[in-house]
C-alpha cells in the first residue's frame, strides 16, 4: 500500500495514476434500476421503500440541476432515525470543483431522470428481480451499444471515470460474481450499517436455481458471462463493461464491490483482458468496511489496482456525512472515483471535503 | 469570397476557421421527425413516403453500424426513377476519415434508431404537423436540456460541429423564419430538384394562422422565439440552438437554410448574440441552388460566415452522387460541415470524395 496523495491509499501499483495525473478525464454516471431492490430490507437506498426507485434519477438530477425533479425527497439512507445524504453529493462536489465534463448513461432505469441521458440501448429496460433468474433483457445489446459510447467519449479525453447508481446493485453484483465462479458470499458491500448478507445470498441462490445455473463457486470461466448477467445481474454491469471495452484510454471504475463484479464480467468475456489499463477508485468506507471484503473479491479476479480515497468525514461538521463513518451509504454514484479524479487534478482532500459540505448545505 | 482550401469557398471572414484549423472537434448529429413531412410532395426524404419517417434513424444507423436496423431500404431521394444516396454517406466518410468523436442527439423522433443516443429531454417528442400551429411540445425544455449537452461536450473539445436529419426540415425552417419576421418565402432549400415553395408557404401560413401568429414579415424581434418554434417549428431547432448556447467553444452549424433558421432563433433569444463564434458549413449544392437563397436569408439575420464545400461530384464515377448536381438531396446529416471539418483537419477534398465513393459502394 502506498500513498500518492494525502487522503489516498493505493493497493497494487500506482503506475496508471502516474500516467493520468493532471490529464483530462470524462466522467460518466451509469444509472439503472432492478426490481431486486423491492425485496424488503435488501437496500438502504431511498428515504422510504417507495422512494428507493427514484434514487438513480434523483442522484443525477441533483448533480446536474442541484435540485430534484422526479420526486420531492432527496436520495438518502435512513437507519434508526439517523440519515446520511446520497453519495451524489460527493460526486457533485468533485465535478463542480474540477469542471470535468460528464454525461449520464441510462442502462435501464424505471424512473427516467429529468436530465439529458445517453441511452445504452434504444429502449433501456429496467432490470427484473434476480430471483426470477431472468434479470436483464439482452445484456449483449447493452454491452455492444455501450462499447460505442466508450469508444466515442474516449477519443477526445485522456481517461474515463465511470460510476453507477443502482439500488440493490451489490446483490446483483453478488449474483454475477457467484454465477461466474467467485466466492463473494458475505463479501459484497451494502448501503446500511448492517449488511443483509444472508438475504442477498438467498436471493442470488434462488435466481441461480431458477435460471438453471448451479452455484458456480470454483467454476470460473465455465459460464457464459452474458447468460450470468441475463440471469442474476443488472443492466449497469454490461453497460459499464461495454464502455471499458470500447474505450481506447484508461478507465477508473468508480466504485467498490459492484465494480469488482464488472471486472469479473470483463474477465469472463476476455480472459486475457489487460487490467493494467483500468483500476478501481473507491472510498475508505468500502475499503475499511468489516461487513464486506472488496480486496478478497478483487484478488480472486486478478491483478487489479484499487485506489481508496478517505475524505476524512470525521473532521466534518455535517452529521449526515459523519454517518458515513458508521456504515451508512459508503459509496455510489462514482463518489470514490470522482474524488480520486479530483486528487489527480491537483485538488486536496480538504478542498474536496469542504466542497461536499458546502453542497450538502 | 475567399478560398482557404481547395474545394472550400468562404463567404464572410475565415477568422474562426483559422482559429480552429487542426484543432479537435466533436461532431453531433441531431435527429428529429415532424408530421409535417407526411404532407404529400413536401419532402424528398425516403425511398417511398412510408419510408420517409425512417430517414433520421436510418441515417445514423448507417453512420454508426454501416447497416440499417430500423428498416430495409436505405434513406435516399428518388425522383422520376433516378436516385441519390442520403448525405449520411458524406458525413460517414468524413467521420471515418478523421476519426472525430461523435454522438447522436435525439431531439424528438418517432422512429428510434438502434444506436446510443443522447436524449435532448427525458421524453423526446416527435414534432406535430405545423399546420396545427402546435408543432413542438415545450421547446424551452428541449433548449435547456440541450444547453447541458453543449456545455459538457464543449469542455473537452476545441469546437463542435452540429448537423441535423429531419425530413421536411426546410418547411419548419421556413415556419420559424417567417414567424420571427424574416422573408424566407421561395428561399429555403429542399431535397428535390423541384422545390415545392408554394406548398411550403401555404403550410406555414396555415400553421401561423392556427397559432394566432400573423405573417410576421418585418416584425423581427416581436414574437417570442419559443412560441414561434412551438407553433411552426421542429424539435431540432431548439436542440441545436441550446447546444450552441451551452457550448463554451466555437460551433460549426453543419447545414444550409435549416441552420439559418436556427440562427434566426438564436438571434431572437439573444439579440446581442456574438455570431463570430459560430459559422455555417454547408455544401455547394445548397449554395449554388437556384431554387433557394441561403445567402439572402443569412444576410437578413446578421453577420454570419458561411463556408461552402464542393466535393466535386462531377468527377465521381457514382451516378447517385452525380445526381446531387441535378438538385437531389443537396445537404443534410451535417454533410457540408462534416466535410469542412475534414478539410480543417488536413484532408483534401479528393480524400473526402474518394472516401464517400468507397462508402457508397
Amino acid at each position: 500500500m502506498v500513498e500518492l496523495f494525502n487522503g489516498l491509499k493505493s493497493y497494487g501499483s500506482f503506475e496508471l495514476l502516474k500516467k493520468i495525473e493532471g490529464k483530462k478525464p470524462f466522467f460518466i454516471c451509469t444509472i439503472a434500476t432492478t426490481s431486486t431492490a423491492n425485496i424488503p430490507y435488501i437496500t438502504g437506498a431511498g428515504a422510504t421503500p417507495e422512494l428507493m426507485e427514484y434514487t438513480p434519477a434523483g442522484d443525477v438530477e441533483l448533480i446536474i440541476h442541484g435540485e430534484l425533479r422526479c420526486c420531492d425527497i432527496p436520495p438518502q439512507t435512513i437507519v434508526d432515525g439517523a440519515s446520511a445524504p446520497t453519495p451524489a453529493m460527493i460526486t457533485k462536489a468533485a465535478l463542480e470543483l474540477t469542471d470535468v465534463p460528464f454525461l449520464i448513461v441510462d442502462a435501464g432505469s424505471r424512473i427516467k431522470p429529468d436530465v439529458p441521458c445517453i441511452t445504452a440501448s434504444n429502449k433501456p429496460i429496467h432490470g427484473k428481480d434476480i430471483r426470477t433468474g431472468e434479470a436483464v433483457e439482452n445484456p449483449e445489446k447493452i454491452f455492444n451499444d455501450s462499447k460505442i459510447i466508450g469508444r466515442e467519449l474516449s477519443k477526445s479525453n485522456d481517461y474515463l471515470v465511470i460510476g453507477e447508481s443502482i439500488p440493490a446493485g451489490t446483490t446483483t453484483a453478488l449474483g454475477v460474481l457467484t454465477a461466474l465462479g467467485y466466492d463473494a458470499n458475505f463479501k459484497v458491500s451494502g448501503s446500511m450499517p448492517e449488511n443483509p448478507h444472508n438475504l442477498k445470498k438467498d436471493v442470488v441462490m434462488e435466481g441461480l436455481a431458477n435460471a438453471g445455473i448451479l452455484d458456480g463457486i470454483g467454476n470460473i470461466g465455465k459460464i457464459d458471462p452474458f447468460k450470468a448477467v441475463a440471469a442474476v445481474g443488472d443492466p449497469m454491469i454490461p453497460a459499464v463493461a461495454g464502455m471499458v471495452f470500447g474505450s481506447t484510454v484508461p478507465v477508473i471504475l468508480a466504485g467498490g464491490t459492484q465494480m469488482a463484479s464488472v471486472c469479473s464480467f470483463i474477465k469472463a468475456i476476455d480472459p486475457n483482458f489487460d487490467f493494467s489499463r483500468i483500476c478501481l477508485g473507491t472510498t475508505s468506507f468500502v475499503a475499511n468496511d468489516s461487513t464486506s471484503d472488496l480486496f478478497n473479491i478483487v484478488s480472486q479476479i486478478g491483478d487489479i489496482d484499487v485506489h481508496v480515497v478517505n475524505p476524512n468525514f470525521e473532521e466534518s461538521s455535517n452529521g449526515g456525512l459523519k454517518n458515513y463513518l458508521k456504515g451508512f451509504v459508503k459509496e455510489g454514484v462514482g463518489a470514490g472515483g470522482a474524488m480520486l479524479m479530483a486528487l489527480l487534478l491537483g485538488y486536496s482532500i480538504e478542498d474536496i471535503r469542504e466542497k461536499v459540505e458546502e453542497i450538502c448545505e
